[in-house]
């Protein structure tokens, strides 16, 4: 006989547990740079998309088929007979969903503290054995009735068994790994490396935020009975109360040590609010949810200028102080502030120490375990790309993808010359190969050959139709660049955003840069007129510079030579 | 007498599938241009605004109130009786919604195929058609006690109702509009058009996956009974190993076929696996739904390069493969790996049949109706906007909206001049209009007269004060580039960011370039440093070089003559 | 004895409108400008933040701790019997958190109309003066036994309570803040300043929908018994109605009045339509709420008008009449669409003018109270930045960030030079230091020393090693910009993009400009060259131009000494 609303209850934990992987998802693409966007949110996708089979087929046994002290037993695919250990009146496969969402979450930490540099193949490799043995083994201990869970270890919903796991693999992944390059100048001191979009960086906390209420609240795994009904109330308090208070004590912390409220540190404040509430959010009252605010709040700027400046070791997102540290204090203050059984309430310090033990114990299982498995993937596969690779971005070196972003830049996604005829939806301007006959002039006999720059100011929806007309006279080479053409208003409206006029006195253009020698100044602007013109205004203009040298680097090639390849193919 | 849990799950279902209209705008927004942002946000948004009266005044009664073979009845805003059909315990209104937000859903496929090249007010209109009686009439079929519901189709909460109805729809759409153009070079070969924003497109992905949770899980329209409640659990595990699998094989496939893992075809393919498991995510074992995802991750590489390469159907977010072609696989698939009825487990291929029966006609029908109502559009208000639009870009032409990012150039934002006294809150440097007295300097007499181009380089906010002083000496036309000026640092620190220092090596600067003849440089320049100085670093520099010739593009003016519009306005 | 059901759907109610935090976020955000993204990002996580033990110590009793008519009490820390104003069933803290998530709301929606502008500080301190006693006071007028809910006042999700309270705060807050720099020209007219990413402002649209359902359905506070079951299914239906038909008929208003249909204005209307729809949404038929629609629709644009363009209050995000104007107006429709006790409905004018009197007080208590707030913070602290600090914008002035897009631009986050030797994973392709030796030469003795700006385009991994090895001869300035360098394509792939080939034919670069004069161009040249050199395609270009003049505008120093400071340290 199952019950109805404890299903629901765990159902619902799970669908919005899951819903995590988009806020880590946007936090550490949010926190990291644009050249690596794809290669992170892949990262933040496989590890979910890996573990879910992995846990299936090896973790979930491991973690609670059997009642082992050490270990639970195998169950590929999770046929065996749970009754013993499922919550009351929920079905065996609403129990494995909701552990799976929650297995994934301590996968997913480590991507963060790695990012940036870490091999794909590598990531996915030590993404399965976390999600394979080494979060369940001591997941098993903490909920699985292994040995920590016999002595009265209180992990309520995962600040030691998902958040300092995680957090312990990502401190000594990113040890491993070494800091990024630049992260460091020569004397040792920390640089700031700007996320390049902290919107979605926010927009992943407040997820997570909401998340959270599914995490903490839905591991009650039912709402039947009095207790249970009261107890998910107090956890809505407590899970909403540490992060706040985090969050106001960190702002205060930077604002006074930084002179100004740093917004990084702050939205990072509010997930260490949650972690650390995370363990004992059952067992603390609303006050002491608060003081659990108030240590993560201090803590957290504390501990991440810990790794950054003293123990150098580079977590581009705070994982390690937010999930390993932040998870640690949380389910030790537990011992000290839990209303029943905590030391501050006077209930003597027997549980206290058996949650040092549980986190000593789970941190020393998680280091050296994941130490093996990074030390295994680098000395066979490696486990950072190369400093090329890394320069230059994971999200081509590793995907191939030339940007996560091409199709913002209006130059780069513009359509390719030879579609404008297909179709017969557009044409050039002018039929370029035949409108302009080349004729190739030869550099001059004597002296050095004069070299011209030519600048051509256009309208970006040309821009295409321009450059396929300058390979067709033997130009191969030029570069485009995104400027604001602004001219004075003549109260012309260009179109209107939310009922309000806007007007056109700066638009966008493209200014194109052409060097040449040997074919003459007065084809390329012959060309270029002939592409460009409509007869309205706005059809740009062309500018002509002398140009004293050029020098190809590659070749060395200087003057007429460096020019040749960019001129003329033949 | 209702039930409490039963309706609390079906209107957690209808928000929860609410919210996949978000997941649908990122995922097509972040995979297309940003020039079309503003105009795939809003088709994503009235297809759910159109469709939610429709649905109410025509959908719901054509797809619910009668039991007719072929179709319901008419019933404008839902007054009927609805007894017989409503799910136990579930009131009528609980109901609608739930089925309203499945329609828009059918719905708002469509957009991704058809984007960046759709007219929208014929957008407005097939959305329309397909939430008032395409989708009603195959979903009355299927689920509303027609001819399929009778034979035995089973389509579980959509795999062919919504998703196949929507990618063929998607599908026919897309090929009547042909290819954005560019989408084909001179050989007929495809070529990539990269999104512009790969981390929006993520967040939709894991966005909708969450609300899949809802859309099969609560599908079951109830959580009251044994069977149901253990039916649920299974349904959120069979829904989330398929989209799981699927992203495992497709990315292991393209990193063979094209030496790395994809990062936006993995994406899609947890998509596709989401959709393919939907039809028989309630009667497949998640053994069979691994076996889906693996179909769904070799079938959707291959049937996006089909569209793309072979069939030449241009599909910007692969609409038509995911959910058109995976739809109708998954719904296949569950004839033969139903644990009940499927071929597979020894059932025969009776149920394997109808599910393909059902299929080929509800194909069928979406396939014609669609092809009649994208017909008359074509023939009537059109249904692709003009190729100069299009290159243009549909947020400015449709919508009259500059960009969706302007207030993200830090140039383009800043703040028209006139403003600048306004309110008291500022003032320029130097109130330019009687600082700098305009002598107009005659161009030389003999000779081809002299031009000049001067580049200053300044704080952007500066900028407008700038160019407001050289209108007001007579200067009208100019470019203005961002550019990072770089110094040595000196020590000094230009912010914080999460604790570490932000040192100013490379602050973001704007270059104004200006060319002069008839105006002396000097009044350019002494203008210029008025308005710029302040006493500080970083006040900036001009530069001024010689200019051989300019040329406009629209006269054919040349020299002298082809800045006059730019120089002097009297 | 308490409820499973009714406490599920509270908490899952107070999980839902948490994240309506995420949705202000993202739309305010997206409306506003990118440099003060981090600003406004800071202060909606950080009014939830504030307002959450704020709402714990002094709120909640305020509001619901006794029954007198104007205020409830002192209860710090919600200690107090609360058992009469419970609802049937829920526990006093799932109770105390769906409260503090409504309280936090009404606060979040201030931001918006006094956005890019505020002091952080003052910021902090008036949302906290929201949260403490303008909004409990009303809210216990209305939802904690006072006055109003003694007579009979209806407002069932909080049309008055939260959001006209929050309307009316962000109202008189605009207006004594004043218009942003800008916003108006010379005339008087204003401007649009476009916000800086639309995608992130629907995303929080479609995000505050979803949150909506939570927002007015879970405003039961239970779902026990048939009333209230059926009265839940209507809610949804009513909530979803009102925005889709308002965002429909803004549509089309817009698009007469300015020929295209307006996006930023549509989605504006969708949350305008849940305003409205908030405080009738249990009593009105679903036609009702499409008439609320209407009117919500047609109302906004022309509200916006009129504060935009008659009252000159400038609201970059249109608060005031979304939450402020269509929160009265939705009450006031409450009182005419009820359809068991509204006047049109034929149960006379008593219901509705006390809809009338409670919108009329609510308003009065909440501008006379917010604007002793703000008046005393603009006496002492100050409301707002300095117009230097505003054009700069908020972000690096008030936080000292520098930009919340840092890691976007490419060039901006490459890595300081001195990092790429440390931790051996890097070198620079020339030891710079020795391997160019730094040959002073004297300007020239007679005459104006020759001056040359060299351009050097190069790959953008190797403009860190560049910058540096620069700064080792002795330049010490340069500007760099982002450009994209184009060639003819010869069939060389570049990456794949969801299974289509992306070609190399125009590649991002970066093109460095140094001016010289004491120091030999040969030097730089022979220097860019050792340090770019690789001996494949694309090791880039070097451009040498003459310079007329150059003048420093700090100094006012021209030609070789305007360089000294950029060439030469010693």
């Amino acid at each position: 006989m199952y019950s109805s609303v404890n299903t629901i209850w765990v159902l619902l934990g799970a669908a919005m547990v899951f819903l995590m992987q988009a806020g880590f998802a946007m936090c550490e693409a949010g926190f990291t740079r644009a050249k690596n966007t794809g290669n992170i949110l892949m990262k933040n996708l496989m590890d979910f998309c890996i573990g879910t089979p992995t846990y299936w087929l090896l973790g979930f046994g491991l973690m609670f088929a059997g009642s082992g002290a050490l270990i639970g037993g195998l169950d590929p695919m999770v046929r065996g007979d749970y009754a013993a250990i499922l919550p009351a009146g929920v079905p065996l496969y609403a129990y494995l969903i909701f552990q799976t969402v929650f297995c994934a979450t301590s996968a997913t930490i480590v991507s963060g503290s790695m990012a940036e540099r870490t091999k794909f193949l590598s990531y996915c490799i030590y993404s399965f054995c976390i999600s394979a043995f080494i979060y369940p083994v001591s997941g098993h201990w903490i909920w699985g009735g292994g040995w920590l869970a016999q002595l009265g270890f209180h992990d309520f919903a995962g600040s030691t068994a998902v958040h300092m796991v995680g957090g312990i693999c990502a401190c000594i992944g990113a040890a491993i790994l070494g800091p990024r390059i630049g992260k460091y100048d020569d004397a040792g001191k920390p640089r700031a490396i700007l996320g390049h979009n902290l919107a979605l960086g926010a927009l992943g906390v407040f997820i997570l935020w909401f998340c959270w209420f599914g995490f903490n609240g839905c591991s009650t795994v039912g709402m039947e009975g009095d207790d249970t009904i009261v107890s998910a109330g107090l956890i809505f308090v407590t899970t909403n109360m540490a992060p706040a208070v985090a969050s106001c004590v960190t702002m205060i912390y930077t604002w006074v040590r930084y002179k100004k409220p740093d917004v990084g540190m702050t939205l990072n404040a509010a997930l260490a609010g949650l972690v650390a509430i995370t363990a004992g959010c059952d067992m603390v009252s609303p006050a002491g949810a608060a003081v659990i605010g108030i240590c993560a709040g201090l803590v957290l700027p504390i501990s991440v200028d810990f790794f950054d400046a003293r123990a150098r070791i580079d977590d581009p997102v705070g994982a390690i102080s937010v999930h390993g540290v932040c998870g640690a204090m949380g389910t030790l203050l537990t011992g000290l502030l839990s209303t029943t059984d905590g030391l501050f309430y006077g209930h003597g310090a027997h549980f206290f120490l058996i949650q040092c033990l549980g986190v000593a114990c789970t941190a020393l299982w998680a280091a050296v375990t994941i130490t093996v498995v990074f030390l295994v993937i680098r000395a066979t596969i490696g486990l950072r790309v190369t400093a090329e690779e890394e320069l230059k971005g994971l999200d081509i070196t590793e995907h191939g993808l030339p940007s996560a972003y091409g199709g913002f830049s209006l130059a780069y996604d513009d359509t390719p010359a030879g579609a404008l005829t297909t179709d017969g939806v557009s044409a050039p301007a002018v039929p370029v190969e035949e409108a302009v006959p080349v004729r190739i002039t030869a550099s001059p006999a004597s002296g050095a050959p004069k070299m011209t720059r030519i600048d051509i100011v256009c309208r970006m929806e040309r821009f295409e139709a321009l450059k396929r007309a300058m390979f067709a006279i033997g130009i191969t080479g030029m570069t485009a660049t995104n400027i604001m053409g602004c001219g004075e208003q003549h109260g012309n409206v260009e179109g209107y955003f939310r009922g309000a006029r806007v007007e056109a006195t700066m638009l966008p253009k493209i200014q194109v840069s052409i060097v040449v020698c040997r074919l003459p100044v007065s084809l390329v602007v012959e060309t270029a007129k002939k592409v460009l013109y409509t007869g309205r205004y706005g059809d740009g203009k062309i500018f002509v510079y002398d140009v004293e040298n050029v020098i190809k680097v590659r070749t060395g090639e200087e003057g007429y030579d460096a020019l040749q390849d960019d001129e003329v193919r033949s």
